[in-house]
Protein backbone atom coordinates (compact mmCIF):
# COMPACT_ATOMS: atom_id res chain seq x y z
CA UNK A 1 0.00 0.00 0.00
CA UNK A 2 1.00 3.28 -0.57
CA UNK A 3 2.11 5.51 2.04
CA UNK A 4 -1.06 8.53 2.75
CA UNK A 5 -0.62 11.78 1.69
CA UNK A 6 -1.25 14.29 4.83
CA UNK A 7 -4.50 14.99 5.44
CA UNK A 8 -6.12 13.18 2.45
CA UNK A 9 -9.07 10.96 2.36
CA UNK A 10 -7.87 7.13 2.63
CA UNK A 11 -10.33 5.20 0.15
CA UNK A 12 -10.00 1.57 -0.19
CA UNK A 13 -9.73 -0.63 -3.41
CA UNK A 14 -9.93 -4.18 -3.15
CA UNK A 15 -9.13 -6.07 -6.38
CA UNK A 16 -10.52 -9.20 -5.79
CA UNK A 17 -8.81 -11.76 -8.56
CA UNK A 18 -7.03 -15.05 -8.46
CA UNK A 19 -5.13 -14.50 -11.46
CA UNK A 20 -4.54 -10.42 -10.68
CA UNK A 21 -2.85 -11.48 -6.96
CA UNK A 22 -0.39 -14.06 -8.83
CA UNK A 23 0.70 -11.70 -11.55
CA UNK A 24 -0.72 -13.47 -14.62
CA UNK A 25 -3.02 -10.53 -15.33
CA UNK A 26 -2.60 -7.08 -15.31
CA UNK A 27 -5.80 -5.70 -13.37
CA UNK A 28 -7.74 -2.95 -15.14
CA UNK A 29 -10.31 -2.65 -12.04
CA UNK A 30 -8.62 -0.95 -9.76
CA UNK A 31 -7.16 1.60 -12.42
CA UNK A 32 -10.16 2.07 -13.38
CA UNK A 33 -11.99 3.13 -9.53
CA UNK A 34 -8.91 5.36 -9.33
CA UNK A 35 -9.21 7.15 -12.36
CA UNK A 36 -12.83 7.59 -11.83
CA UNK A 37 -12.44 9.13 -8.13
CA UNK A 38 -9.84 10.95 -9.79
CA UNK A 39 -12.45 12.35 -11.77
CA UNK A 40 -15.21 13.16 -9.44
CA UNK A 41 -13.66 13.88 -6.13
CA UNK A 42 -13.32 17.52 -5.13
CA UNK A 43 -12.20 16.39 -1.62
CA UNK A 44 -7.63 15.35 -1.45
CA UNK A 45 -7.97 12.13 -1.18
CA UNK A 46 -5.64 8.51 -1.59
CA UNK A 47 -6.04 5.17 -2.65
CA UNK A 48 -5.25 2.36 -1.01
CA UNK A 49 -5.17 -0.24 -2.85
CA UNK A 50 -4.75 -4.01 -2.22
CA UNK A 51 -4.80 -7.02 -4.71
CA UNK A 52 -5.96 -10.13 -3.03
CA UNK A 53 -7.28 -13.64 -3.78
CA UNK A 54 -10.28 -15.01 -4.16
CA UNK A 55 -10.80 -15.94 -0.37
CA UNK A 56 -13.64 -15.22 0.96
CA UNK A 57 -11.68 -14.76 4.41
CA UNK A 58 -9.05 -12.97 2.92
CA UNK A 59 -11.28 -10.37 0.78
CA UNK A 60 -13.09 -9.68 4.84
CA UNK A 61 -9.61 -9.54 6.11
CA UNK A 62 -8.87 -6.60 4.04
CA UNK A 63 -11.96 -4.80 4.20
CA UNK A 64 -12.04 -4.94 7.84
CA UNK A 65 -8.11 -3.92 7.96
CA UNK A 66 -8.99 -0.84 5.71
CA UNK A 67 -11.56 0.18 7.62
CA UNK A 68 -10.76 -0.12 10.77
CA UNK A 69 -7.42 0.30 10.75
CA UNK A 70 -6.41 2.84 7.84
CA UNK A 71 -9.85 4.47 8.71
CA UNK A 72 -11.25 4.17 4.83
CA UNK A 73 -14.48 5.68 5.23
CA UNK A 74 -15.02 4.22 1.91
CA UNK A 75 -13.68 0.76 0.26
CA UNK A 76 -14.16 0.04 -3.23
CA UNK A 77 -14.15 -3.55 -4.25
CA UNK A 78 -14.23 -4.62 -7.87
CA UNK A 79 -14.32 -8.65 -8.79
CA UNK A 80 -15.55 -11.71 -7.80
CA UNK A 81 -19.26 -10.71 -7.80
CA UNK A 82 -20.66 -13.57 -10.03
CA UNK A 83 -21.99 -16.89 -9.57
CA UNK A 84 -19.03 -18.40 -10.69
CA UNK A 85 -17.82 -20.71 -7.81
CA UNK A 86 -14.77 -18.73 -7.17
CA UNK A 87 -16.96 -15.73 -6.86
CA UNK A 88 -16.90 -14.77 -3.03
CA UNK A 89 -16.57 -10.76 -2.77
CA UNK A 90 -20.81 -10.76 -1.42
CA UNK A 91 -19.82 -12.79 1.11
CA UNK A 92 -16.81 -11.55 2.25
CA UNK A 93 -18.53 -8.16 2.26
CA UNK A 94 -21.44 -9.31 4.16
CA UNK A 95 -19.31 -11.29 6.96
CA UNK A 96 -17.27 -7.61 7.24
CA UNK A 97 -20.21 -5.30 7.11
CA UNK A 98 -22.58 -4.50 10.39
CA UNK A 99 -25.84 -3.91 8.01
CA UNK A 100 -26.54 -4.12 4.85
CA UNK A 101 -27.98 -1.20 1.96
CA UNK A 102 -29.91 -3.38 -0.99
CA UNK A 103 -30.94 -0.02 -2.06
CA UNK A 104 -27.08 -0.20 -3.79
CA UNK A 105 -26.81 -3.34 -5.18
CA UNK A 106 -30.53 -3.51 -6.95
CA UNK A 107 -29.82 0.16 -8.63
CA UNK A 108 -26.25 -0.75 -9.81
CA UNK A 109 -28.15 -4.07 -11.25
CA UNK A 110 -30.38 -2.16 -12.81
CA UNK A 111 -28.38 -0.01 -14.64
CA UNK A 112 -25.79 -2.18 -15.89
CA UNK A 113 -28.97 -3.61 -16.99
CA UNK A 114 -29.52 -0.93 -19.90
CA UNK A 115 -25.60 -2.29 -21.12
CA UNK A 116 -26.48 -6.44 -20.89
CA UNK A 117 -29.05 -8.98 -20.14
CA UNK A 118 -26.41 -10.78 -17.79
CA UNK A 119 -26.44 -8.02 -15.42
CA UNK A 120 -28.31 -10.28 -13.23
CA UNK A 121 -25.82 -12.27 -12.63
CA UNK A 122 -24.00 -9.49 -10.33
CA UNK A 123 -24.65 -10.57 -6.73
CA UNK A 124 -23.16 -7.28 -5.73
CA UNK A 125 -23.99 -5.74 -2.45
CA UNK A 126 -22.83 -2.44 0.00
CA UNK A 127 -22.64 -2.50 3.60
CA UNK A 128 -21.27 -0.56 6.47
CA UNK A 129 -18.74 -1.58 9.00
CA UNK A 130 -19.01 0.94 12.10
CA UNK A 131 -18.07 3.92 9.90
CA UNK A 132 -17.11 2.92 6.50
CA UNK A 133 -19.04 2.29 3.34
CA UNK A 134 -18.51 -0.47 1.80
CA UNK A 135 -19.57 -1.13 -2.08
CA UNK A 136 -19.03 -4.33 -4.15
CA UNK A 137 -18.29 -3.16 -8.11
CA UNK A 138 -17.87 -5.62 -11.16
CA UNK A 139 -14.66 -6.48 -11.97
CA UNK A 140 -15.00 -4.43 -15.97
CA UNK A 141 -13.81 -1.15 -15.88
CA UNK A 142 -17.24 -0.05 -18.43
CA UNK A 143 -19.00 -2.11 -15.73
CA UNK A 144 -17.82 -0.33 -13.07
CA UNK A 145 -18.39 3.24 -14.74
CA UNK A 146 -21.94 2.45 -15.11
CA UNK A 147 -22.26 1.18 -11.58
CA UNK A 148 -20.45 4.45 -9.74
CA UNK A 149 -21.96 6.75 -12.51
CA UNK A 150 -25.73 5.39 -10.90
CA UNK A 151 -24.61 5.07 -7.15
CA UNK A 152 -22.08 8.08 -6.69
CA UNK A 153 -24.58 11.04 -6.48
CA UNK A 154 -25.82 9.16 -2.93
CA UNK A 155 -22.07 8.40 -1.39
CA UNK A 156 -21.08 11.53 0.56
CA UNK A 157 -24.26 11.67 2.48
CA UNK A 158 -24.24 8.24 3.19
CA UNK A 159 -20.58 8.63 4.50
CA UNK A 160 -22.19 11.85 6.22
CA UNK A 161 -24.47 9.86 8.50
CA UNK A 162 -22.13 7.05 9.52
CA UNK A 163 -20.04 9.29 10.80
CA UNK A 164 -17.19 10.00 7.89
CA UNK A 165 -15.82 12.79 6.70
CA UNK A 166 -17.04 15.49 4.33
CA UNK A 167 -16.68 14.40 0.83
CA UNK A 168 -17.52 16.68 -1.91
CA UNK A 169 -17.37 16.24 -5.65
CA UNK A 170 -17.18 18.51 -8.74
CA UNK A 171 -20.84 19.05 -9.41
CA UNK A 172 -20.22 19.17 -13.35
CA UNK A 173 -19.08 15.75 -13.41
CA UNK A 174 -21.00 14.31 -10.05
CA UNK A 175 -23.83 15.68 -8.27
CA UNK A 176 -23.69 14.80 -4.91
CA UNK A 177 -27.12 14.49 -2.99
CA UNK A 178 -27.69 16.62 0.48
CA UNK A 179 -30.98 16.88 1.77
CA UNK A 180 -31.75 20.22 2.85
CA UNK A 181 -31.50 20.31 6.43
CA UNK B 1 -52.62 4.38 22.38
CA UNK B 2 -56.52 5.25 21.74
CA UNK B 3 -59.53 2.90 22.14
CA UNK B 4 -60.52 1.45 19.20
CA UNK B 5 -63.96 2.55 17.40
CA UNK B 6 -66.14 -1.03 17.77
CA UNK B 7 -65.80 -2.87 14.43
CA UNK B 8 -63.22 -1.04 12.55
CA UNK B 9 -60.74 -2.42 11.28
CA UNK B 10 -57.19 -1.28 13.55
CA UNK B 11 -54.10 0.04 11.80
CA UNK B 12 -50.98 0.17 13.56
CA UNK B 13 -48.75 3.09 12.83
CA UNK B 14 -45.40 2.64 14.65
CA UNK B 15 -43.31 6.38 14.86
CA UNK B 16 -39.34 4.70 15.55
CA UNK B 17 -37.66 8.33 16.51
CA UNK B 18 -35.30 9.19 19.89
CA UNK B 19 -36.74 12.26 19.64
CA UNK B 20 -40.47 11.97 18.87
CA UNK B 21 -40.02 9.76 21.60
CA UNK B 22 -38.60 12.10 24.55
CA UNK B 23 -40.83 14.67 23.09
CA UNK B 24 -38.11 17.20 21.86
CA UNK B 25 -39.36 16.60 18.19
CA UNK B 26 -43.04 17.00 17.06
CA UNK B 27 -43.21 14.13 14.96
CA UNK B 28 -44.39 14.43 11.16
CA UNK B 29 -44.78 10.77 9.61
CA UNK B 30 -47.27 9.59 12.05
CA UNK B 31 -50.41 12.22 11.11
CA UNK B 32 -48.77 11.81 7.30
CA UNK B 33 -49.81 8.13 7.38
CA UNK B 34 -53.12 8.64 8.98
CA UNK B 35 -53.87 11.42 6.66
CA UNK B 36 -52.65 8.88 4.18
CA UNK B 37 -54.94 5.79 5.22
CA UNK B 38 -57.53 8.29 5.69
CA UNK B 39 -58.09 9.22 2.10
CA UNK B 40 -57.09 6.07 0.62
CA UNK B 41 -59.20 3.54 2.99
CA UNK B 42 -62.91 3.37 2.18
CA UNK B 43 -63.49 0.44 4.82
CA UNK B 44 -64.00 1.52 8.65
CA UNK B 45 -60.66 1.50 10.61
CA UNK B 46 -58.80 2.91 13.34
CA UNK B 47 -55.16 3.86 14.37
CA UNK B 48 -52.92 2.23 16.58
CA UNK B 49 -50.38 5.16 16.99
CA UNK B 50 -46.97 4.02 19.32
CA UNK B 51 -43.99 6.17 19.53
CA UNK B 52 -40.89 4.66 20.77
CA UNK B 53 -36.89 5.19 20.62
CA UNK B 54 -34.79 3.59 18.09
CA UNK B 55 -34.60 0.82 20.20
CA UNK B 56 -34.38 -2.77 17.92
CA UNK B 57 -36.12 -4.70 20.80
CA UNK B 58 -38.43 -1.83 21.66
CA UNK B 59 -39.81 -1.47 18.04
CA UNK B 60 -39.87 -5.44 17.65
CA UNK B 61 -41.72 -5.55 20.63
CA UNK B 62 -44.32 -2.75 19.56
CA UNK B 63 -45.03 -4.88 16.17
CA UNK B 64 -45.46 -7.93 17.84
CA UNK B 65 -48.00 -6.23 20.14
CA UNK B 66 -49.52 -4.57 17.55
CA UNK B 67 -49.77 -7.69 15.82
CA UNK B 68 -50.88 -10.41 18.50
CA UNK B 69 -52.33 -8.69 20.90
CA UNK B 70 -54.50 -5.57 18.94
CA UNK B 71 -55.04 -7.76 15.79
CA UNK B 72 -53.62 -5.49 13.32
CA UNK B 73 -53.29 -6.64 9.75
CA UNK B 74 -51.60 -3.81 8.76
CA UNK B 75 -48.18 -1.92 10.55
CA UNK B 76 -46.87 0.92 9.18
CA UNK B 77 -43.60 1.66 10.51
CA UNK B 78 -41.98 5.34 9.48
CA UNK B 79 -38.47 6.68 10.44
CA UNK B 80 -35.42 4.59 11.26
CA UNK B 81 -34.65 3.06 7.96
CA UNK B 82 -31.06 5.09 7.15
CA UNK B 83 -27.79 3.88 7.48
CA UNK B 84 -27.34 6.41 10.54
CA UNK B 85 -26.22 4.22 13.58
CA UNK B 86 -29.78 4.80 15.84
CA UNK B 87 -31.95 3.02 12.29
CA UNK B 88 -32.42 0.00 12.96
CA UNK B 89 -35.91 -0.14 12.37
CA UNK B 90 -35.47 -2.97 9.36
CA UNK B 91 -33.64 -4.98 11.94
CA UNK B 92 -36.32 -4.52 14.38
CA UNK B 93 -39.23 -5.78 11.61
CA UNK B 94 -37.04 -8.99 10.40
CA UNK B 95 -37.26 -10.14 14.13
CA UNK B 96 -40.69 -9.61 14.32
CA UNK B 97 -41.61 -10.94 10.90
CA UNK B 98 -42.13 -14.56 9.93
CA UNK B 99 -41.52 -14.07 6.27
CA UNK B 100 -40.48 -11.26 4.55
CA UNK B 101 -41.68 -9.35 1.15
CA UNK B 102 -38.65 -7.63 -0.62
CA UNK B 103 -40.65 -6.63 -3.63
CA UNK B 104 -41.61 -3.92 -1.37
CA UNK B 105 -38.79 -2.50 -0.52
CA UNK B 106 -37.26 -2.63 -4.09
CA UNK B 107 -40.28 -0.90 -5.15
CA UNK B 108 -40.22 1.88 -2.52
CA UNK B 109 -36.97 2.67 -3.07
CA UNK B 110 -37.36 2.75 -6.94
CA UNK B 111 -40.30 4.73 -6.75
CA UNK B 112 -38.46 7.22 -4.05
CA UNK B 113 -35.68 7.47 -6.87
CA UNK B 114 -37.02 9.58 -8.94
CA UNK B 115 -37.10 12.29 -6.46
CA UNK B 116 -33.80 11.75 -4.42
CA UNK B 117 -30.95 9.70 -5.57
CA UNK B 118 -29.83 8.89 -2.03
CA UNK B 119 -33.58 7.41 -2.24
CA UNK B 120 -30.83 4.06 -2.49
CA UNK B 121 -29.83 4.73 1.08
CA UNK B 122 -33.01 3.51 2.58
CA UNK B 123 -32.44 0.00 3.86
CA UNK B 124 -36.30 -0.18 4.09
CA UNK B 125 -38.13 -3.80 4.30
CA UNK B 126 -41.82 -5.06 4.85
CA UNK B 127 -42.63 -8.76 5.98
CA UNK B 128 -45.26 -10.54 7.38
CA UNK B 129 -45.83 -11.67 10.96
CA UNK B 130 -48.46 -13.97 10.81
CA UNK B 131 -51.96 -12.52 10.10
CA UNK B 132 -50.16 -9.14 9.96
CA UNK B 133 -48.34 -7.34 7.72
CA UNK B 134 -45.67 -4.70 8.76
CA UNK B 135 -43.97 -2.40 5.90
CA UNK B 136 -41.30 0.17 6.98
CA UNK B 137 -42.07 3.66 5.66
CA UNK B 138 -39.71 6.98 5.79
CA UNK B 139 -39.95 10.10 8.27
CA UNK B 140 -40.41 12.33 5.67
CA UNK B 141 -44.25 13.34 4.93
CA UNK B 142 -43.43 13.71 1.33
CA UNK B 143 -41.53 10.29 0.92
CA UNK B 144 -44.13 8.37 2.88
CA UNK B 145 -46.86 9.48 0.25
CA UNK B 146 -44.40 8.86 -2.35
CA UNK B 147 -43.88 4.83 -0.98
CA UNK B 148 -47.41 3.98 0.34
CA UNK B 149 -48.70 5.49 -3.60
CA UNK B 150 -46.28 2.97 -5.24
CA UNK B 151 -47.30 -0.06 -3.12
CA UNK B 152 -50.96 0.48 -1.67
CA UNK B 153 -52.82 -0.89 -4.41
CA UNK B 154 -50.99 -4.66 -3.74
CA UNK B 155 -51.69 -4.11 -0.03
CA UNK B 156 -55.56 -5.01 0.36
CA UNK B 157 -54.82 -8.24 -1.91
CA UNK B 158 -51.81 -9.44 0.36
CA UNK B 159 -54.21 -8.87 3.36
CA UNK B 160 -56.53 -11.19 2.04
CA UNK B 161 -54.23 -13.93 1.29
CA UNK B 162 -52.04 -13.73 4.66
CA UNK B 163 -56.13 -14.30 6.60
CA UNK B 164 -56.69 -10.93 7.48
CA UNK B 165 -60.04 -8.69 7.25
CA UNK B 166 -61.11 -7.04 3.65
CA UNK B 167 -59.98 -3.47 2.94
CA UNK B 168 -61.79 -1.59 0.55
CA UNK B 169 -60.16 1.79 -0.85
CA UNK B 170 -61.67 4.32 -2.72
CA UNK B 171 -61.14 3.42 -6.50
CA UNK B 172 -60.28 7.20 -7.53
CA UNK B 173 -57.67 7.71 -5.17
CA UNK B 174 -55.79 4.24 -4.99
CA UNK B 175 -57.65 1.22 -7.08
CA UNK B 176 -56.27 -1.90 -4.96
CA UNK B 177 -55.68 -4.49 -7.38
CA UNK B 178 -57.48 -8.04 -6.66
CA UNK B 179 -56.39 -10.94 -9.44
CA UNK B 180 -59.59 -12.94 -10.86
CA UNK B 181 -60.08 -16.29 -8.97
CA UNK C 1 -40.08 -38.70 -14.00
CA UNK C 2 -39.86 -39.80 -17.40
CA UNK C 3 -36.80 -41.56 -18.69
CA UNK C 4 -33.86 -39.42 -20.32
CA UNK C 5 -33.23 -39.20 -23.53
CA UNK C 6 -30.14 -39.97 -24.29
CA UNK C 7 -27.52 -36.93 -24.68
CA UNK C 8 -30.27 -34.34 -24.17
CA UNK C 9 -29.93 -32.14 -21.05
CA UNK C 10 -32.00 -33.03 -18.14
CA UNK C 11 -33.98 -29.48 -16.94
CA UNK C 12 -36.14 -29.88 -13.62
CA UNK C 13 -39.68 -28.49 -13.22
CA UNK C 14 -40.95 -28.72 -9.94
CA UNK C 15 -44.64 -27.68 -9.10
CA UNK C 16 -45.23 -26.82 -6.18
CA UNK C 17 -48.76 -27.20 -5.56
CA UNK C 18 -51.28 -28.96 -2.68
CA UNK C 19 -53.72 -29.19 -5.32
CA UNK C 20 -51.84 -30.38 -7.84
CA UNK C 21 -50.35 -32.96 -5.67
CA UNK C 22 -53.38 -34.62 -4.50
CA UNK C 23 -55.09 -34.32 -7.87
CA UNK C 24 -57.88 -32.13 -7.35
CA UNK C 25 -56.22 -29.47 -9.81
CA UNK C 26 -54.66 -29.61 -12.80
CA UNK C 27 -51.29 -28.09 -12.72
CA UNK C 28 -50.79 -25.06 -15.59
CA UNK C 29 -47.53 -24.58 -14.75
CA UNK C 30 -45.48 -27.29 -15.98
CA UNK C 31 -47.39 -27.40 -19.41
CA UNK C 32 -46.31 -23.58 -19.84
CA UNK C 33 -42.85 -23.81 -18.73
CA UNK C 34 -42.31 -26.99 -20.87
CA UNK C 35 -43.76 -25.24 -23.75
CA UNK C 36 -41.87 -22.23 -23.35
CA UNK C 37 -38.29 -24.21 -22.88
CA UNK C 38 -39.44 -25.52 -26.25
CA UNK C 39 -39.98 -22.65 -28.07
CA UNK C 40 -36.60 -21.19 -26.75
CA UNK C 41 -33.95 -23.61 -26.49
CA UNK C 42 -32.21 -25.27 -29.71
CA UNK C 43 -29.87 -27.31 -27.50
CA UNK C 44 -31.67 -30.90 -27.13
CA UNK C 45 -33.35 -31.08 -23.81
CA UNK C 46 -35.49 -32.66 -22.06
CA UNK C 47 -38.19 -32.33 -18.84
CA UNK C 48 -38.21 -33.83 -15.72
CA UNK C 49 -41.13 -33.17 -14.16
CA UNK C 50 -42.44 -33.43 -10.20
CA UNK C 51 -45.46 -31.93 -8.18
CA UNK C 52 -44.99 -32.00 -4.52
CA UNK C 53 -46.80 -30.45 -2.13
CA UNK C 54 -46.30 -27.03 -0.28
CA UNK C 55 -43.83 -28.64 2.07
CA UNK C 56 -40.44 -26.53 2.46
CA UNK C 57 -38.97 -30.29 3.46
CA UNK C 58 -39.92 -31.59 0.26
CA UNK C 59 -39.56 -29.15 -2.37
CA UNK C 60 -35.72 -28.52 -1.06
CA UNK C 61 -35.55 -32.33 -0.99
CA UNK C 62 -36.64 -32.81 -4.87
CA UNK C 63 -34.65 -29.23 -5.73
CA UNK C 64 -31.47 -31.39 -4.28
CA UNK C 65 -32.08 -34.32 -6.26
CA UNK C 66 -32.77 -32.96 -9.23
CA UNK C 67 -29.81 -31.39 -9.08
CA UNK C 68 -27.31 -33.65 -7.59
CA UNK C 69 -28.73 -37.25 -8.43
CA UNK C 70 -30.32 -36.32 -12.00
CA UNK C 71 -27.79 -33.30 -13.15
CA UNK C 72 -30.24 -31.08 -13.92
CA UNK C 73 -27.95 -28.03 -14.73
CA UNK C 74 -30.73 -25.52 -14.60
CA UNK C 75 -34.49 -26.36 -12.39
CA UNK C 76 -37.45 -24.22 -12.69
CA UNK C 77 -40.25 -24.17 -10.14
CA UNK C 78 -43.54 -23.00 -9.88
CA UNK C 79 -45.91 -21.88 -7.62
CA UNK C 80 -45.68 -21.11 -3.62
CA UNK C 81 -44.05 -17.77 -3.71
CA UNK C 82 -46.59 -15.88 -2.37
CA UNK C 83 -47.61 -14.43 0.74
CA UNK C 84 -50.24 -17.14 1.99
CA UNK C 85 -48.73 -19.53 4.67
CA UNK C 86 -48.80 -22.31 2.65
CA UNK C 87 -46.05 -20.04 0.31
CA UNK C 88 -42.50 -22.10 0.98
CA UNK C 89 -41.01 -22.38 -2.35
CA UNK C 90 -38.76 -19.37 -1.50
CA UNK C 91 -37.60 -21.06 1.86
CA UNK C 92 -37.09 -24.10 0.73
CA UNK C 93 -35.09 -22.87 -2.44
CA UNK C 94 -32.95 -20.82 -0.13
CA UNK C 95 -32.37 -24.09 1.95
CA UNK C 96 -31.01 -26.05 -1.30
CA UNK C 97 -29.13 -23.57 -2.49
CA UNK C 98 -25.66 -21.93 -2.02
CA UNK C 99 -25.70 -19.21 -3.18
CA UNK C 100 -28.27 -16.62 -4.27
CA UNK C 101 -28.73 -14.39 -7.39
CA UNK C 102 -30.48 -11.91 -6.31
CA UNK C 103 -30.74 -9.85 -9.59
CA UNK C 104 -33.05 -12.70 -11.11
CA UNK C 105 -36.12 -11.83 -8.31
CA UNK C 106 -35.53 -7.69 -8.74
CA UNK C 107 -35.89 -8.56 -12.60
CA UNK C 108 -38.84 -10.56 -12.20
CA UNK C 109 -41.01 -8.79 -10.20
CA UNK C 110 -40.10 -5.32 -12.02
CA UNK C 111 -41.52 -7.02 -15.27
CA UNK C 112 -44.30 -8.80 -13.71
CA UNK C 113 -45.34 -4.77 -12.34
CA UNK C 114 -46.25 -4.03 -15.76
CA UNK C 115 -49.06 -6.11 -15.85
CA UNK C 116 -50.19 -5.84 -12.34
CA UNK C 117 -49.28 -4.29 -8.87
CA UNK C 118 -49.15 -7.49 -6.74
CA UNK C 119 -46.23 -8.24 -8.59
CA UNK C 120 -44.36 -7.41 -5.65
CA UNK C 121 -46.49 -9.99 -3.26
CA UNK C 122 -43.91 -12.45 -5.49
CA UNK C 123 -41.49 -13.83 -3.05
CA UNK C 124 -39.28 -15.64 -5.84
CA UNK C 125 -35.64 -16.16 -5.83
CA UNK C 126 -33.22 -17.75 -7.68
CA UNK C 127 -29.87 -19.37 -6.20
CA UNK C 128 -27.11 -21.68 -7.35
CA UNK C 129 -26.64 -25.42 -6.23
CA UNK C 130 -23.29 -26.22 -6.80
CA UNK C 131 -23.59 -26.51 -10.68
CA UNK C 132 -27.77 -25.91 -10.89
CA UNK C 133 -29.30 -22.64 -11.61
CA UNK C 134 -32.94 -23.27 -9.64
CA UNK C 135 -34.96 -20.30 -10.33
CA UNK C 136 -38.83 -19.58 -8.66
CA UNK C 137 -41.65 -19.11 -11.35
CA UNK C 138 -44.95 -18.02 -10.85
CA UNK C 139 -47.61 -20.62 -10.93
CA UNK C 140 -49.90 -18.58 -13.72
CA UNK C 141 -48.77 -19.41 -17.07
CA UNK C 142 -49.09 -16.08 -18.00
CA UNK C 143 -46.35 -14.98 -15.41
CA UNK C 144 -44.94 -17.60 -16.27
CA UNK C 145 -44.06 -16.35 -19.54
CA UNK C 146 -43.47 -12.87 -18.27
CA UNK C 147 -40.39 -13.84 -15.96
CA UNK C 148 -39.14 -16.05 -18.21
CA UNK C 149 -38.97 -13.75 -21.01
CA UNK C 150 -37.09 -11.37 -18.87
CA UNK C 151 -34.19 -13.56 -17.32
CA UNK C 152 -33.49 -16.14 -19.99
CA UNK C 153 -31.05 -14.39 -22.09
CA UNK C 154 -28.72 -14.51 -18.90
CA UNK C 155 -29.56 -18.54 -18.21
CA UNK C 156 -27.30 -20.15 -20.78
CA UNK C 157 -24.35 -17.79 -19.88
CA UNK C 158 -25.01 -18.60 -16.00
CA UNK C 159 -24.77 -22.12 -16.65
CA UNK C 160 -21.51 -21.37 -18.22
CA UNK C 161 -20.14 -19.60 -15.27
CA UNK C 162 -21.41 -22.70 -12.78
CA UNK C 163 -19.76 -25.26 -15.00
CA UNK C 164 -23.31 -26.90 -16.79
CA UNK C 165 -23.66 -27.95 -20.58
CA UNK C 166 -23.79 -25.19 -22.88
CA UNK C 167 -27.12 -24.02 -23.70
CA UNK C 168 -28.18 -22.41 -27.16
CA UNK C 169 -31.20 -20.81 -28.18
CA UNK C 170 -33.49 -20.06 -30.90
CA UNK C 171 -32.08 -16.17 -31.45
CA UNK C 172 -35.28 -14.77 -33.35
CA UNK C 173 -37.75 -16.20 -30.29
CA UNK C 174 -34.69 -15.57 -27.22
CA UNK C 175 -31.36 -14.11 -27.87
CA UNK C 176 -28.92 -15.66 -25.15
CA UNK C 177 -25.63 -13.10 -23.72
CA UNK C 178 -22.32 -14.36 -23.50
CA UNK C 179 -19.70 -11.78 -23.03
CA UNK C 180 -17.24 -11.67 -25.68
CA UNK C 181 -13.81 -13.05 -23.97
Amino acid sequence: MQAPATGAVPIGIVVCSDRAASGVYEDKGGPAITAYLGEVLATPWHPLLAIVRDERDLIAAMIESLADLRGCPLILTTGGTGPAPRDVTPEATMDACDRLLPGFGELMRQASLKDVPTAILSRQVAGIRKSSLVINLPGKPASIRTCLDAVFPAIPYCIDLIGGPRLDTHDERCKAFRPAA
